[in-house]
């Protein structure tokens, strides 16, 4: 028998899915009505204008009636056929994830191995680029904010390091955990392939992912003979306006993802990025003081292995120009399990965080601040987690929601 | 136009109405089906049995289609005429009120005053039955759990002085505010009407409301001729199992009562009043800790008025064997207006507290603690006011999470 | 143990409480906000003026915790006090209980009598307005639309009697089963009191009702010695804007009640009202339909008893007239059970019948045909009806869903 | 502007999606829990089992964060390889689409011609089973309840022809419209490959889709290399218990369908089977009397054409053995517009039915009769479609309700 789950509100710190405002579980909740119906299809319209304004595009954007993982794939098989060489920027679990898929699918994939805590140096990026003399690579595929370690990558400065080497490959960014929290820029980073799911600052549930395409992708996909598409395929997808689902289309899905875009919208996009920054200053002051400011510079991962120790808590995230806004990967001292912390969490006082995934699992847990969140529900997070910490006997230096608060203060 | 409210769950930290849970609210919302389809009966009657476990009484529990000043009126109505002496026993803002309508509807009504801050001496109301020889007081009223200064007044000690006395009076307790979140007793205490509404530690909206009605109240009810009684009459609602209503039953809310009382048990009661008392101990900690310990013995509270003065935060309750486990009242320092912090932290940071009521208006503010709590919802408001109090510039000492994080070490 | 109910929807027509729509009970799925939050204060105050503009009226509305039977109540201690003579016209169930609770309560309460069939004639009350030369007869209670016979009285003809015979008593008419249903003018008919329910024509759960409230009233209140007023008193509540309830505001039925007036203002009023007459006619051409025609001339019924025999399925209003939009009552054939019937159709068919009430019980069903309905909503009621009667061989002529068919291709 | 949408509940009559019972949206309408929680892994394993049930199969069930098409191709690429053969049988509309989706997928297609109103004969099946010496066929796609034709294939008899020809090809259904609402077996049928969606039968909304995989398929798919599996890997999925998903778990999806699977499992499977009998018998006693038994032996439709005429309403399907028990298709007199008639139901009546897909576009509506149903709604949604054909001028003879009416007396 599992144990009975304290009462009040599960506290869903963990980076994805996130906390969904009760007025979008309200949106969802109604009886069908047909997807043809001119009242529904304007509910898809409002949708799929309202994600162009958060992706920051004019050119196309199409969903699906799929996860993530299926947007992923669609933007592979859409883009590329088999054999073609695709360069990887690592940043952690899912970047990893995203290269065996795409290797899976028959692509050729070259990997820019990076550190873990670091991501990919613009450099790097760059030096290689310039050495495809060939214009082999035909496509760039890059996190923008890795869920699993707390860093984003700067795409603005991939698109430069792409037109600084003329180099015409497709830049494709999984948006997935940056989506509707913080910066980004479609257009103006001229990024080919948008990959985004309904589930984080969407703040709705799983099951509706969706892609934006630049005029250039849904060129090569108009002519791209890979038989893979079929469930996936743009072209069929975009005929009309709004699109055409294969099969039947996610109705109850649109109705909440029609009513997050009326939140975001109220809030006003830029505040929502401006009340994410807050939040998660707030917490890495949190974790700073739980560490007393430790700094690890020996610790080293990727490519799923993780190499020296760790004496003290601190951010997983060593560059602070790209802690992400997000989420934050705190590494708990060697001798301690994060997971036994996070289950204690979970039984006593209904806080979720989330868990350390491959290489980082026990060593790490991860706070999720995105979607719809604010400073009490944050405060109760760190409260609880220093809370657990200190019932788990997890060294720490006591006081981190006092630093939250300063942190706070200081707007 | 108001301020726009901020993103993220409004932290409801007013003494009542309280949060309500997910799944509550989700019973309510329910399709219209006939009021004597047996199976609604079966929700209504579960609804009825469960709130007779949580009064801990045998006897009669009857419900109104009104909120919890009209189960304030029944009980006088139905127990009374025009010309009986009821004697209220002082507690704050709410004992005043039932006075007032008890003298409305025509009682004598006796107050044995006291001090807001420690509530009625029980030496004081033995004095005051062992005088009434004519045994002319009719019915003793006591509010147990007095929402506007957060103090419990003993009930079982109270019927104990009534024993002592051999005084024949009528027992009536508002419950309000203490109903399913701290122990009550009805036939124990021998407590003769008992008056509770749906809106706080049955955590459900308002609108419901009920009395536990012993076989002496019930019995004196049956004679009473006060025509007062039409909507408000026992006898007639007592006739059919589950209760009949004057008019409409009121279903929508009977579902969600009915819910509430499958939360209760799942938890189970005891285990309700454990958790509120670890929350309630915890709040206290950090009051106590942003005051820096003060006690303040001048100050005094009775019949609308306040005197002396407040030199630092501190709980308005001074008797701790009376501290209330469901609200917490907070003197805020002379020369800094509680309601502005109130206004600050709700339109800032989507905390609402409570505010000070009659005399204690902007000189208080109150943190409910009851209902569907846990420890991060619970830090995150203490630790939100903290931050509101800085912001507001009101004297505090800062640390007060970690002194309630302390608090809630201990068990 | 109960019979399984039958799959899909219940159909429920009986007349009260009725169908609410989706989107109304989704408004009233929301979180606990405080109820002198401005964001609730302005939907109170939306509810607030869109009931007047329902009840066309500019004078006062006021709201009460609690069902139908209290605003009752409301308007009777209000308006008078013990040993003042009101003058009640009867209709049927209702306007005899309204009588009861006027006696209950103190009042003198004369019956005008009637034939529940036909009602009050405005000569018998004219008569009766101009023997009263001393004018004793402080109020006139009337039933607008009688709910256990389906006979609505002409109100606006009941003031032309009073002012023909120049008698000043106040009149207060019940729209609980009329209201935002069929045409109804407080200001224009000079009602002094309309007692009104959320239940029926608003289309919410129980437990919010109402009073619309004439200056008169409302200045014969304010002076009005009568001790019972407390809970129900209009001068306490009418202070503030919106008002003040006595204890806590019933929030989440005001959240319901906001989003019933938003249901009615996106079709119309009078649209609202064409539709249920143009429904209830096809309901009245089904039951003309199934009776072949019948017409029973020696039926009478009056003060609780029921005279005369019925041999074919017939109206019971036998006023074409008076004949209510909102609800028929059907006569059924001698030696057939009424209620033999509904129990057959709710558990074999999932269809909810109102049973006859007082004298008619067994003898009558009833048709609700109010509130949140449309075509395909009442020919299933009305077909399945059909099909229950043949199950029950209850005698009739088949084929009433034609007639209501071609009743409906009127237009 | 769009037509305003008539009052009262949409009669939502389109074969799919379909009524959805208030208490499975309520069931969805839950905070976010983690995919990993016990919590939600149990649902998530109440929900398999269930399916497994309504499948008839002790074997392998998976699900997908898709619609039914994506379960289309998740049984294609987890079987078959670019180049291997299929047979189709035809059956309509969607058995096009099916047979179009895997030739766009690289596998050679076969189609087994068929009149749509008849569907494929088994002999004829057999003869090409036998002709087929070399085992060429890799697989058999059959549509089980053809949803644009209302025309149920006989699998059961399919599996004979198998045996009886003794072909190792692996049998693949698509049971989106008839899954849970009329008999389907897959261990007693020998079926490999089930393909299933929400949003039918199981009465949720789109989004999740669903696969019953024989052993003998599971082991196919193990060694199957082709590359198009990623996001549909059988292999990947079933490694744990529940399922893993490719991406985040659609965690309220799930609590959909746990809630449906008791739904059904309240009523009985059989009793749901049942049911769906006697209201699709009914709905053809209407459209047989609208058409006063009009048999058009001329008309003949296949690979996207018709030939024939129409000279009055009448079933679409001309077999009456496989006349579909969730959908019926009716042909519109040639001369009049089906989908005018549609959009008049809708707009004037809030009646939804569904249109016709591809040559049958215009020439027929279709009425879906599956999910959550009752004789109320049947009856109402028959009365209100002979409603708008007389308001449009489709010939028809009326009475079509009382047709319906006899059908379900006899039972």
């Amino acid at each position: 028998m599992p144990t009975p789950r304290p009462r009040g509100r599960n506290f869903f710190f963990a980076p994805g899915p996130t906390n969904i405002p009760d007025r979008i579980l309200g949106a969802m909740h109604r009886a069908t009505i047909d997807f043809f119906d001119p009242a529904f299809l304007d509910v898809q319209k409002a949708a799929t204008e309202g994600v162009k304004r958060v992706l920051k595009t004019k050119q196309h954007v199409l969903f699906y009636a799929a996860n993530g993982h299926g947007a992923w794939e669609a933007g592979l098989v859409n883009c590329f056929k088999p054999g073609d060489l695709v360069l990887v920027l690592e940043s952690g679990h899912f970047s990893n994830n995203w290269s065996e898929m795409a290797r899976d699918i028959g692509l050729e994939v070259e990997t820019l191995q990076a550190d873990w805590r670091h991501g990919v140096a613009m450099d790097a990026l760059e030096k290689r680029l310039t050495a495809d003399k060939a214009k082999a690579i035909k496509g760039i595929l890059v996190v923008h904010n890795e869920t699993a370690t707390g860093l984003a990558h700067p795409i603005g400065e991939i698109r430069k390091s792409l037109d600084k080497a003329k180099h015409p490959a497709l830049l494709l960014a999984d948006t997935i955990s940056s989506l509707g929290s913080f910066d980004f820029r479609m257009d103006d980073w001229g990024v080919d392939v948008v990959v985004g799911g309904s589930q984080k600052g969407l703040m709705m549930v799983t099951g509706l992912s969706l892609t934006g395409i630049s005029a250039k992708a849904m060129a090569i996909s108009a002519t791209n003979p890979n038989p893979r598409k079929s469930y996936w395929d743009w072209a069929a997808m975009q005929k009309t306006n709004p699109q055409r689902f294969p099969g039947t289309t996610p109705t109850n899905l649109f109705y909440g993802l029609a009513e997050a875009i009326k939140v975001i919208d109220e809030e006003g996009l830029e505040n929502v990025f401006i009340r994410h920054h807050r939040l998660a200053s707030a917490t890495r002051a949190a974790i700073a003081h739980w560490g007393n400011g430790a700094r690890n510079n020996d610790l080293k991962i990727s490519l799923g292995a993780m190499t020296g120790k760790v004496g003290a808590i601190e951010l997983l995230c060593a560059d602070a120009t790209r802690a992400s806004d997000t989420v934050s990967a705190v590494l708990v001292p060697d001798g301690h399990d994060a997971n036994a912390l996070r289950v204690h969490a979970l039984n006593r006082y209904n806080l979720q965080l989330g868990g350390g995934l491959g290489p980082l699992a026990g060593r790490v847990f991860r706070i999720g601040h995105l979607g719809d969140l604010n400073e009490p529900m944050l405060l109760g997070a760190l409260a609880t987690t220093e809370l657990a910490m200190a019932d788990c006997g997890v060294p720490h230096t006591p006081g981190g929601v006092q630093a939250a608060i300063a942190s706070l203060r200081k707007r």
